[in-house]
């Protein structure tokens, strides 16, 4: 079956940052591959898997990177599908790969979410899949719903712990 | 007929940058609606204008906003559609809307895009439409070319100026 | 009894903020309400509350949020009260929950105060109070004495220690 | 008659800033004074001021500086009327009077503004004295409203314009 | 003995950092007197310490503080004597403190140092008395000379250990 | 005749940074050859450019861009010759670049210079080839001992003015 | 007649926060000499220059420069006299170059003033020589006497103007 | 055997960033020496040890240092060869380092690589080793292509892992 959202990873280290996005895909029950590839190491790689993915039908590309985190643009520059960059988090808190995925220029954007927020991306991919599939945006909306529901419990179960 | 594409400014005075997603979405004749609410003092109006616009079949939604730019991050609370953030330049060059834009707590992302790039918001929003409208997918691949021979060009006019 | 400030966390997991500013509103004898509340993630919840709470005569409100921090500029767009904002350290050390509260555009203003700066937040919430409440101001000035004596006691506990 | 609100310029240079306070509080029908004094010039005259305005009545502090800017944390020393605090602009972008304004430790906080922004430390103010003051709420309101109207129309001025 | 630097702590909580100072001070043989006031909650002591300090013939003061860090600026605003600022390192990594010390305007000046840098705070109050005192001005460079050494002997002790 | 340094501007709007560094490898009599070339719109192009220019014998490449500044790490992962980064200065000053550019990780390092600093990015890379190119040594150090006199004389022709 | 006071500028470019501190100097009529050196173009003319005036007797220096502001620490590295740092604003605001001052390491400290602030550089030079200069500390308190007055009447001259 | 690159560590305390760089130059039998000397802490030593490797054949410096860092630029002021500057994190993450090194202006360029990339820093000593040194640079290309093989490798060990 064909992956829908493809995550690429810059480095295997980071690897916490994509399980944050795979338990919400699985959730919102969206098929993803997973790989690892530098866009300095192996950049023939990147440019092999995107290409690759692109043709086969892959919607939407996360990529995940720290540093100067060029490889959610990089992906942008192969791909006419949208492109999503986490920056991770480093010795500078993050600003350094937070600029280097919302800064690319035009025309070949990425659609930056929060440092470390691979939970946004997921999420973030699923409604550009869902502009035309009615299902997965019923999905988003359960999940959202029942983050609203824990977010209202927390009244009880966080507030009434320190009465 | 109904546009794929609300762009709302949290400011009149921030219509430039608005320019810059119109000119791009011409481009690509995706028809958009353009709004100024601001979601500290219009918030009903964000409100019901999101609210409408998703139900009447807005596919994607741009909120353009400086300062504690809390706009995109409102949109994204009453819509399961996408989107964008385009964070404002200001007294701080634009980091304070940056990060009022991309640090959006899960489950509700911003897809943020560069300080005053306008442009980056329009493709990004003609990619999520695309990923199932071959036809605007055509459209931007005819505007990044068009775009990459402007800059091949510029060896010409640019540096031969130069020389 | 009808609280006179209603504190609102954004995250169940900041409830150590929270703490701080309970300590300080039960020694200045203030009744208070402690919520959770998501601008984003439950913002039907948050309009209510806030609505209900200033109809009922809630007298100030505190938002404590991280990240990119709305809920003290949301809450200051449902209510005429004076809301604080309380910025939660984060991944960029509060730099990010700090503009998204202070940066707020006018007319919607929030009265923020330091990073994880509960303690802060609940003596200013008494000193609105206390402008037309005497017995307020007078239990400010004794805390504020109590705490000077501690500073020149630790001339004695801290420095004698050293030498 | 008695000012209800003192502005404290720290520099005659900052006078912009202040008017744009004072822009507001003539609109709400606010009694204030206006003076210049320096934390670190005068600061005999600061604790003079804040002294004597506290016994006269005076139920708000604004505090307007830039740099260093110790102002509004100094009038916060002397006084236990809320003290707002408005960072001004500099060599980088206000953040260093922000920081001295918003991270005054406990238990002397300055309710901080954002960036250049007087017109917000008046509709704080204003809101401090309206929790006993109706007819203040009132006014407060109807500036909102007017403001609010302001940014509707602007969906005809400034939107038609580029149509 | 009327000592010849006085230490300012403003939280008894930096004690560390005032330890530095007073290691360096010590192997000097240069007198002082360490004290904790707070420029917010003991304000009348700073200024008293500080008066009274002046005239007894206290030569230099140093100011440690982090946060708003308003102490040094204010020991400058009550003495003609040169005042040296320790920014203390916190949430945003002590840039708030550097600022608040640094940024002190004309004409009252805080000599500042690096951040945490009780150490140097000391070896700097050293110089300014050195420049009357030829023995202080020998102890100095004896104290240099003995820290080059042990940088020099470095080469030995940590660089051996890898080979 | 084969240039032994290639600049590659990431857009022609930055020629003005690239000029810099012509001027100094005239001077300094190095051959080199300019392009436009973006990490981003012409990948394609910055690929074949770098591949050819290293089988062709260019030594030293030279990647000017601003924003996501991308070009100077991707050049690096297309050669195994050095690379020189010139961060360009933008909204938030140059900060973005800076961090794009200096903090691509191992293994492919980009030597980054100054904000703007196309100057100092000529010499550098005159440096590099000057390693085992004696002449290249010598107008090195022409062209330093002649800045060196101009910073002598200013002692004449700055200072002497406003005496 | 042995100046007191050594203004080394960085760069000619600077002379205008140099004129800023000469300005004080001559008000204070403390002898000073003025020179321009790089510690980076002409280190070894910034070695005799110290060196020869410490030996000659000039007891203190000021450092200005900006960028990756070297020379205050350098100055610092050839005297136990006491070195004042002066930051130059640049493309980063002037952080650049406060970093670079205030941030030398033990046992080299660098007495660094704010950014761009000449004026505060000479006036924390005189209050180094006023420690044993009866008469400079007496012209130090009648300029800040004189400042204070400027600022109280400035509640006339700015205040009226706008009433 | 005369070394090729000389490594300068500022501090001994920093001995973790050279042992990045000794690890790589000994995987590309590049020949090293390393030494601990401080800018301004044994001044006079930098200035020797750089002058006499220069002379004696050192082809490439590298200068690791924390803080105000002016160690790489410092050799950069006594030698014709390439210095390579690299920033150790510390209270501010390291970007007072960055800008020391990197912000250090013309003629007197350092090479800058990432905060704490003592590995990065070597490869591009290689690299420059190599321009000349056909031997270094296929050294430099298969430990290139190990490191991507690792790369690809960990979509087999990381992401097996997960799945």
């Amino acid at each position: 079956m064909v992956p829908k959202v493809m995550i690429i990873l810059g480095s295997g280290s980071d690897i916490d940052i994509a399980k944050k996005s795979i338990d919400i895909l699985e959730k919102l029950e969206i098929p993803y591959s997973l790989k690892v590839a530098s866009a300095h190491r192996t950049h023939s790689l990147v440019k092999a898997l995107v290409k690759e993915a692109t043709e086969a039908g892959v919607e939407v590309f996360i990529g995940i990177a720290g540093l100067a985190a060029h490889l959610p643009g990089i992906i942008s520059a192969y791909t006419h599908r949208p492109v999503i960059g986490v920056p991770v988090k480093g010795a500078v808190g993050g600003i350094d790969a937070l600029y280097a995925s919302v800064q690319v220029p035009y025309p070949t954007p990425v659609a930056t979410v929060g440092i470390n927020r691979g939970d946004n991306a997921a999420i973030l991919a699923a409604q550009f899949i869902a502009i035309h599939d009615p299902k997965a945006a019923v999905k988003i909306s359960e999940l959202r719903n029942e983050y609203a529901t824990k977010v209202i419990d927390s009244n009880y179960t966080v507030i009434d712990e320190i009465e």
